[in-house]
């Protein structure tokens, strides 16, 4: 298995993305690509002991940053990390690519680089979803803001795939975003998108309301990508303010300050488990290829743990999984 | 000043709501309208001491419940409570219409019996937003699921407008609910929204996201009437589970039970203030008259700050000063 590591994406790059591909390197057995600047990559290559000869450094001496335009800079600048990388991995040169650079040109390049899946009409970001139950997926996670009804299809589609496949859930159950959990509910994307979802051969459980998406009730949450990524902010956004909250009522008076000692260790445990940035990386749905976008401040830890996510969507097949139940429920639906 | 309260709607009526009725009367010096089944009000009314020259009883034999379709039950249950107090709030009869009843049935009563203010296309629902800085309005929070641009203009003059004069706040911060801060940022209706709120003689803020809404960034959030629920809901969901965890964390053994109790009673605090059904009530905005919705589970405290919301909306002269403002923007803009 060889893994394309774009070096130069992510807050921390090189020196976090480097270590993070190093360290999986030894905890998976697996090759590397590093893209990126190669006498900086180089300089921190020498740092660590590894194998040499399952490290290869492409050049690439521009860098995508956060404030290109995601589709113009894919086009213009065909010397950045994420273009080199991209089409190493459509060459076939490696078997997945991981960056924690713009995530609009990981979007941007996944469609005109590595191009989308046969019948897949856009590719989707996704996000992992804390919830009291554990992990939900969510798709779109802000990739696609004006979506058609068959964009939420086929991220129902792929987003069960994934989490079946990778994620190890049997049957995941799938629900729409919806503001009513009844039929006929919502706006008229919704109410279209219910419609296609119900025919699928998955298990879609119907609407879900924000209410009960963080208490577990899907294991993928659909949505428009507008809706998607509203829904993971609002959810960031409020834990943020109750955290802040609740470390005001801490420090109220003494008594609440002994009170909030006793509680730390658990609380510090209970505020892990809600932040998504520590699930590793998110992976694109709908290319021809494994693409995992792992958080911009990804430290090697979590860099880490997105290649073992692209690892992961590689040896499960998904992408070959997406392709034949596309056509099958194209035959189905058609 | 007169407030007529539809005595059939919510889960607690008629006894919390008359109960609040008569509060209301007393701490406000009003006359009220009580609408519903005649012999239940009067039975309910002979409970309390009041003037009995200042409450009305208006009979009105049926009920529009939650199960009905809106529109339908507004045209069809011309003796309900919802529609006879509505037409009486039309004919003049009282200065504003209060109700618990079906969120649904209230806003197409108030587009067809009240009637809309000439140049507004869509009257929306608000709901209170409870941040960690006091109170946003939050303008659509879910009738209208497919709004225009110039729906979202006008409930960002309308929102400006009520919470500078019912809630005292000089020149509201007035935000669009989207997923990017910069200019040009999300879906078409956002971009296009943008440039009309831009145009409008408020303190338009510009975009805002879902990270930095419950910090109190806003004092008014303008979003689609679809986003603007799913905002809402993901908020209380949020906070439900986050609170459900917390109180497995203070479970967890001897230690953190000790914790907890010495954080118990300025925790209960926390959550009251997040609680935002406590707020009393949420107007209608685009009706003729004034309408306020009560949280379907008012208690009596509930519904009579609903009744003073409603108060409020009268007094500040609110509907014509949207009259007014629509009107001076319409020639600015035409």
């Amino acid at each position: 298995m060889k893994i394309i590591v774009d070096g130069m994406g992510g807050d921390n790059a090189p020196v976090e993305i480097v270590k993070g591909a190093i360290d999986a390197l030894k905890e998976y057995n697996i090759d590397l690509i590093i893209v990126g600047k190669r006498h900086i990559i180089n300089e921190e290559l020498k740092k660590y002991d590894y194998p040499v000869d399952r490290v290869e450094v492409l050049d690439a001496e521009d860098i995508i940053t956060n404030d290109d335009d995601p589709a113009l800079a894919i086009r213009r600048k065909k010397n950045s990390s994420i273009v080199v990388g991209m089409k190493a991995l459509s060459n076939g040169k490696g078997d997945g690519f991981v960056s924690a650079g713009s995530t609009g040109a990981l979007l941007a390049g996944g469609q005109l680089i590595v191009k989308r899946i046969e019948g897949i009409d856009r590719a989707a970001l996704t996000s992992v979803y804390p919830t009291s139950m554990g992990l939900s997926l969510l798709v779109d996670a802000g990739a696609n803001t004006d979506s058609k009804p068959e964009y939420l299809q086929q991220f129902a589609l792929m987003g069960s795939i994934y989490m079946e496949k990778v994620m190890g859930v049997t049957k995941p159950r799938v629900g729409l975003a919806n503001i009513g959990t009844e039929e006929g509910k919502g706006n008229e994307l919704a109410k279209t998108s219910y419609d296609l979802m119900k025919n699928l051969d998955i298990n879609f459980i119907g609407n879900i309301e924000g209410r009960t998406m963080p208490l577990g009730v899907a294991d993928v949450i659909v949505a428009d990508g507008f809706v998607g990524n509203m829904i993971l902010k609002v959810t960031e956004g409020v834990a943020i303010s109750l955290f802040k909250e609740l470390k005001e009522v801490f420090m109220t008076n003494s008594k609440t300050k002994i009170g909030a000692l006793l509680l730390k260790s658990n609380l510090k445990f209970l505020k892990g488990k809600l932040d998504y940035t520590e699930y590793g990386g998110a992976p694109l749905l709908g290319t021809k290829k494994p693409i995992v976008k792992a958080h911009g401040s990804s430290n090697a830890y979590a860099y880490k743990n997105a290649i073992n996510q692209a690892l992961k969507f590689i040896e499960k097949d998904v992408i070959k999984t997406i392709e034949e139940n596309i056509n099958l429920n194209r035959q189905i639906l058609n």
